[in-house]
């Protein structure tokens, strides 16, 4: 949700502030980036990171990245909720297996083009294989 | 460090302890996971996710699979640390976007190859393409 949505709420304490069992003032750094119709979202991150640290970590960035950074704070939560283990860590190792096994792949097919195409004759040179 | 080696730093109190001004005591959860030797590693992910959300995620899992969690809550710290906005969550974004890339990649070059393959006749067929 961006803050212009915000002011749709107003009314209704947002999620953290409901959640933490306070009131909501119109200045709330939560308010904007928690409406109270996804509790679920500020839930997460207060168990994983502590309604604190999210506030310490919100007043660090500028006002136009806080929706980013909650929005990464919430994923960060949810995987970590999923696996305690690793987190979106596990995520990451994924990925970074993924990206070496298409680059063996690509490396692979980039040879075998190499050789289709010295045995078309003369035309090794005009290609340049693509590297990646 | 794992916890085999825990036993040599058995008279300093571990680094969270001494981080948390409190007296280290044998069974301590944080010890094994947290030398006394590598102060920054227990101040980030304090920072980051506070004492009390890092000592629930380890006795929510298996001791086996603690070091693990330890090193993961503290791979995120130091990304969070690092970028405030983003996180480890940034590292993600730039992997699937090279994955995807890779992919893209792996695709043309096949068809390269085919066309190659055509070209020499009849051996298409024999050519079963990478499709990563």
């Amino acid at each position: 949700m961006s803050s212009s949505s915000y002011s749709n709420y107003t009314n209704s304490p947002c999620a953290a502030c409901k959640f933490l069992r306070r009131k909501c003032s119109s200045d709330c750094v939560f308010a904007p980036y928690f409406p109270p119709e996804e509790p679920l979202k500020f839930a997460n991150v207060h168990r994983i990171f502590g309604a604190s640290n999210v506030s310490k970590i919100l007043h660090e960035v500028a006002p136009h990245q806080r929706e980013d950074a909650v929005n990464s704070l919430a994923y960060e939560a949810e995987a970590r909720l999923k696996d305690p283990v690793y987190g979106c860590v596990g995520a990451i190792s994924v990925l970074q297996r993924e990206v070496l096994r298409l680059q063996r792949e690509l490396e692979e097919t980039n040879n075998d083009l190499m050789r289709y195409a010295s045995c078309l004759g003369g035309e090794t040179s005009a290609y340049g294989g693509r590297r990646g």
